[in-house]
C-alpha cells in the first residue's frame, strides 16, 4: 500500500494553490514534536500529508468538528504468529483500533519453515492497510536441544534482506548468554548486523550490571522484557530503548509505567509482543494499551508519542509517526483522548476502518505456497511411557499456575505413574528431519481425563501432547496432522474440539472471530476434562521452550534449562 | 582517528573480567537517556565504553573525584572555513573546549574548487582529535547571477559520496524559493537525496505557513535560521529539527531557549554556523554555548544533551552523543556544571586535551594538494568608474550598521560620486572563468581613504574591494593576489596591513592564534582609514551575496534580490 512521496505533487497543494485528495479541517492535532495539541486543517495528496495548517481546497473534505487526529499507531515489537493469524486478518483486525504499522519478528514461522515462512510473511504482507515492518530473527532454533525446521545463520541473514532489504533489525537476540559468554556463531551475527547496518533488537529478561552492560556494548538496542522499574531504570541509564509490553500473555505496562516522565520517556515506546485473536477483538491492541496507560493517570500525549514517533525514530522508519508535511497519511481519528475510542482510521489518505470495521477489501493470498508442514513419524504404541529397569525415581515438569516458568521436581516412579494430577507429556518431531519422539511427565496440568495436542509449541513448533492416556494422545497427534497443523482436545477415540492451523500449523487462514470461537471452543473442551488453567494451550506451548527455566520436553528429550542441557528422565 | 568497535575485545572488559585501558572512577555522570546525574565508573577499552558501573580494573585508573563527565560535544553545523583555519587548526583549537564531532558544510571551498576543495576537506580531517561530518554542499553556485569556481549538479553529489561515503546529509537547502516554487534543478537533487537516503538540511530564514509547509513536504528536515520563537514554535511543529544557531555573526540562543521545553528540548540542537578564530580561543566553542545556556537559567543537562545526544540521533550518528556500553569513549571532564570550564577531553579514549591545551601532535597535511586558486584578470585601469554618457541617477548600495540586509538606495550621479560616505566596490571574477569585472557604489562602509580587499566573498568568493581611490584598490586587489588569496588593507600604495589565505583562497595553513592576530591587525588597519563598522571584512564579504536582500555585487553585476535579477547600476 506504500508509494513513494512525490514532492512534484505535494508542492502545489502545500502551497494552498490546488486541492487536496482529502482536506480534514477542525480537527485537533496531536504534535508530536511539541506535546501540544494545534487546532489546524490537514490536506493531504498522493496518500501523503502535504500541509498542516490553514488549508481549505480539498476534493473531499470532511469536518472533524474538533476530534482529536493521531498519528497511526506502531506497535514496536509483535510475533504475528501469536495471534494464530495471517497478516491479513491480523491487519483486518487491527487497523480498526488505530494500528497503521507494526515491527515484526516471524521467528515462529521461520522455526518451522526457514526462509520459505520469512518468504511467506514477507509476500501475504503486501497491500495491507498496516505495513510490516519485518525483522530478520536471530535465534532460529532458539537452542541446539530441539529440531527445527529452518535455520538461521549468517548466509540466511543475507538472503532474508535479499527478499526483504528494508528489514530495520535483527531481531530480538534472545540468546544472551551467547552474547556474554562471547558464543562464536552469535558473534558472527552481531558482526554481520553491525556490517549491514541493521539494528540488533534486544531480549534480556532480568539482566542486570556486568552482564547487562556487555550486552549493551555488543550493540542490542532496545529490550521489551522488563517487569520491573528497576530493571528498566538500568536499561534505560545504559541506553537501551525501552519497549514497555502489554500483550495477551505479560502485561508489564501498569509496573512500569510510574517510572517514566519527561526526562526519559522518549526513548520508550509501546508493545504487544503476544496478541490472543480473542484480545485483539474484544480489548484492541495499541489503543488498548493507550486506554490503560491514560486510565492509570498517565499523559495521554506522551502515550500518543510513544506509540507513534518513538518507535518511527529508533527503527529510522521514514515518514512515519507524526502528522506534518511529507509524512505519511497514516491517521486515526477519537472523540477524546480519556478512553481513546477509534473511529476512523486512515491508512496513506484512504478510509481503511470505520466504527471498528475494516473497509478494505480482502485480498485472495491465503496461504499461497505453504504446504503442509506437519510430517510425522508413525506414533502407534510410541507413546506409552514405561519405566526402564532400575529406575527409581523420574523427573517431573511441575506447572506454577499463571506463570511460564515451571519447577523441575523429581518423584518415585511408582508414585508419579500413580498420581492422577501428573499427565504423560509427548514431542513428536514434525518437520520430517528425524522422526523424533520424546515422552515426559507434567504435573499440575489439570486433565483428569483425554488428551490436548498441538503444533504450537515455542519455539520449534513441534507436536506437543499431554494427556491422561495413549489412545487419546495417538488421536490428538493424528488429528493436528491430519489438519496440517492446529491444535486438538479429545476424549478417548472423539475429537471434541479442533482448530486448522495449515499455515505452518502456526496460523489460521480464517478472519479473528472465526479463529476466536475456535480457540475458546478448545479452552471450552479442555476444561471439560479438568484442566482448569487460565490458557491451556498456552501453557502447553511453552512446556516445550527449553530458554525459560527450569524443566523443558523437547523432541530430544528432557532440558534442564539452569544446567542448559539435555537429562536423563529417569534416575535410577 | 575512528576505529571500529570491536566487541570482542570490549565483552571482557564490560563483564569485569579484565583491565579497562582507561578507568576513570569517581566521576558524576551526565546520563543522556534518563537526564540524570549517576555516579559510575567509566571503563574504556579500544576507544569505546565497555561498562559503566562499578568497574575496578584498569590499566590505568583516573580519579575524577566527583568531577562531571559529559559525552563529547557535537557541533549540528558548522561553515569551518569561516573560521579561516584548516580542519587541523580548526581541531587543535576546538577540541580543549570539549568538541568530539562537527556536522560541517564546506560549501565555501567547493565554491571555488568544486570537488578538489571537498577532497582537501576530507582528507585533511583525517586522524584529527574532531570528528567531521561533512554533507554535500546543495546550492553551489548560490545563484546564476555569479561565477564560481565549483558546481554541484547531481552528478557531483554522487561523485562527493563516492569520496566521503558516510556523509550523513544534503548541507542546507538554501535555494528555498527554488524547493517552494518547483525549480527543476532544485526537486531534481531532493529526489536524488531522498534516493540516496541523505537527510536534508535545511535553511529558512523567516519562511511561513504555505511556502514553510511546502519547504517541509521536500523533505527538508532542520532549521538553523530561526531568530524568533514564534519561527521556532512554527517550524518545530511542522517537524523541523531546530539548530539553535550562536555563532561570530548571528547569535539567537538568548532570544530562542525561553521556548524550549522539556517536550520539546529533544527535537534541538545547537550549532555555530560561523565561527570566527578569536572567538574560538576566546569565548570557546560548543562550552560557550552551554555556558550561556546555563547563564540564562536554562538546565544544563538539558542543553548538554542538546550538544550531543540530540544531534547524533538526528544525524544517525552511530556511538556518539553519550557515555554508555558500545559508545565511543569520547569525553569531557568539568568540574562544575554552572561555568563549564572544560579540563580534560578525552578523544576515543585518549587525552586529547588538558586545560585549555590540545595534546595531540601536528600533522603534516598543510595545504596538500591545493594550489593557487586566485586567478584574476588584469585590474589595471579597470576599476574607475565612469558614468555613462546620459545616466542621471545610480544605484548604491546602503549599508545597514549591524545587519547583513543591504538597503537599496538610488542617488543622483553628481551625489553620488562627491558623497564622501560613497566608496567605490569592485567584484573581481578569480576563478580564471571570465576575467569578469563589475563595479558598484556603497554607502556607509566609512573609509575616508585607501582600500580594502578580499578573497572571501560569499558565496563565490570572487576578490571584492572596497575603497576611495582606484590606486589603492588596485594595490590591494593585486596583494590579494599576490598572496594566493587573503586579505589587506592598502593606504595610496602601501599595503598596511595582509592576511594570507592561501588554501582557495578562504583559509590559512597556520595556527588559530597567528590566523586571529592577524585579522586583527587587518581590523585595526581598516579603522586607521576610518571605517568603524564592528567587523569590515566580514561586512564586505556579504556584499556580494545575491541571496540576501536588498542590493549586492556580483561579478555579473548589480543584482536586486528582491526581483532576482541582474539591473542596472545606472537609470537614464
Amino acid at each position: 500500500m506504500h508509494t513513494q512521496l512525490n514532492f512534484e505533487e505535494l508542492r502545489p497543494v502545500a502551497c494552498g494553490e490546488s486541492k487536496a485528495d482529502l482536506l480534514l479541517v477542525n480537527s485537533q492535532v496531536i504534535n508530536v514534536f511539541t506535546g501540544e495539541i494545534v487546532k489546524a486543517a490537514v490536506a493531504v495528496k498522493g496518500g501523503y500529508i502535504a500541509g498542516v495548517g490553514d488549508y481549505s481546497l480539498g476534493q473531499e473534505i470532511i469536518d472533524l468538528h474538533g476530534s482529536f487526529l493521531l498519528p497511526g499507531l506502531i506497535d514496536s515489537h509483535i510475533h504475528i504468529e501469536s495471534s494464530m493469524l495471517t497478516p491479513e486478518a491480523f491487519a483486518r483486525t487491527a487497523v480498526p483500533h488505530g494500528t497503521t504499522a507494526v515491527l515484526a519478528d516471524p521467528h515462529e514461522i521461520v522455526n518451522v519453515l526457514g526462509l520459505d515462512g520469512w518468504r511467506y510473511m514477507v509476500d501475504s504482507s503486501q497491500g495491507l492497510p498496516v505495513d510490516f515492518f519485518w525483522q530478520v530473527p536471530s535465534c532460529v532454533p532458539a537452542t541446539n536441544m530441539e529440531t527445527s525446521g529452518g535455520n538461521i545463520g549468517p548466509t540466511e541473514v543475507k538472503q532474508a534482506l535479499d527478499i526483504f532489504p528494508q528489514s530495520p533489525a535483527l531481531a530480538e537476540m534472545m540468546n544472551y548468554p551467547g552474547v556474554i559468554n562471547g558464543q562464536e556463531s552469535v558473534l558472527n551475527l552481531i558482526k554481520l548486523a553491525h556490517q549491514m547496518n541493521l539494528l540488533i533488537e534486544g531480549h534480556a529478561p532480568g539482566l542486570q550490571g556486568y552482564a547487562l552492560n556487555a550486552y549493551a556494548a555488543a550493540g542490542c538496542s532496545s529490550d521489551h522484557e522488563c517487569t520491573t522499574r528497576e530493571e528498566t531504570l538500568e536499561k534505560l541509564r545504559l541506553g537501551f530503548r525501552i519497549l514497555i509490553r502489554e500483550g495477551s500473555a505479560a502485561r508489564n505496562l501498569l509496573e512500569i509505567l510510574p517510572l517514566i516522565n519527561l526526562n526519559n520517556y522518549h526513548r520508550c515506546s509501546f508493545c504487544s509482543d503476544d496478541r490472543h485473536p480473542a484480545h485483539l477483538l474484544t480489548e484492541g491492541h495499541m489503543d488498548h494499551i493507550l486506554r490503560k496507560a491514560v486510565c492509570s493517570g498517565f499523559s495521554a500525549i506522551q502515550a500518543i508519542q510513544m506509540a507513534t514517533i518513538n518507535p518511527a525514530l529508533h527503527y529510522q522508519l521514514k515518514a512515519r509517526g507524526a502528522i506534518a508535511p511529507g509524512y505519511l497519511a497514516d491517521l486515526v481519528i477519537v472523540d477524546n483522548l480519556k478512553d481513546i475510542t477509534v473511529q476512523q482510521v486512515y491508512k496513506q489518505g484512504r478510509l481503511a476502518a470505520c466504527d471498528g470495521k475494516c473497509l478494505v477489501a480482502p485480498t485472495t493470498f491465503g496461504n499461497a505456497g505453504i504446504s503442509s508442514s506437519v510430517i510425522i513419524p508413525n506414533v502407534e504404541g510410541q507413546l506409552r511411557l514405561i519405566a526402564p529397569h532400575g529406575a527409581q525415581r523420574v523427573r517431573v515438569i511441575e506447572i506454577i499456575p499463571g506463570q511460564i516458568l515451571t519447577r523441575s521436581e523429581t518423584m518415585s516412579v511408582q508414585a508419579a505413574l500413580n498420581d492422577p494430577t501428573v499427565s504423560k507429556l509427548a514431542v513428536v518431531e514434525r518437520h520430517g528431519r528425524n522422526g523424533n519422539i520424546a515422552l515426559g511427565l507434567v504435573k499440575g496440568f489439570g486433565l483428569q481425563r483425554g488428551a490436548l495436542a498441538s503444533s504450537v509449541a515455542h519455539d520449534s513448533h513441534n507436536l506437543i501432547i499431554v494427556g491422561q492416556d495413549e489412545t487419546s494422545m495417538q488421536i490428538a497427534a493424528l488429528k493436528v496432522a491430519e489438519m496440517g497443523g492446529g491444535m486438538a482436545v479429545v476424549d478417548g477415540d472423539q475429537v471434541i474440539a479442533a482448530l486448522a492451523l495449515p499455515v505452518a500449523g502456526l496460523m489460521s487462514p480464517c478472519p479473528a472471530a472465526e479463529v476466536a470461537t475456535g480457540h475458546e471452543n478448545l479452552e471450552l473442551a479442555a476444561y471439560k476434562l479438568g484442566c482448569h488453567l487460565p490458557a491451556p494451550f498456552m501453557t502447553l506451548s511453552f512446556l516445550s521452550l527449553p530458554v525459560i527455566p527450569e524443566l523443558r520436553l523437547t523432541d530430544q528429550g528432557l532440558v534442564d534449562v539452569n544446567l542448559f542441557k539435555l537429562v536423563d528422565m529417569w534416575i535410577s
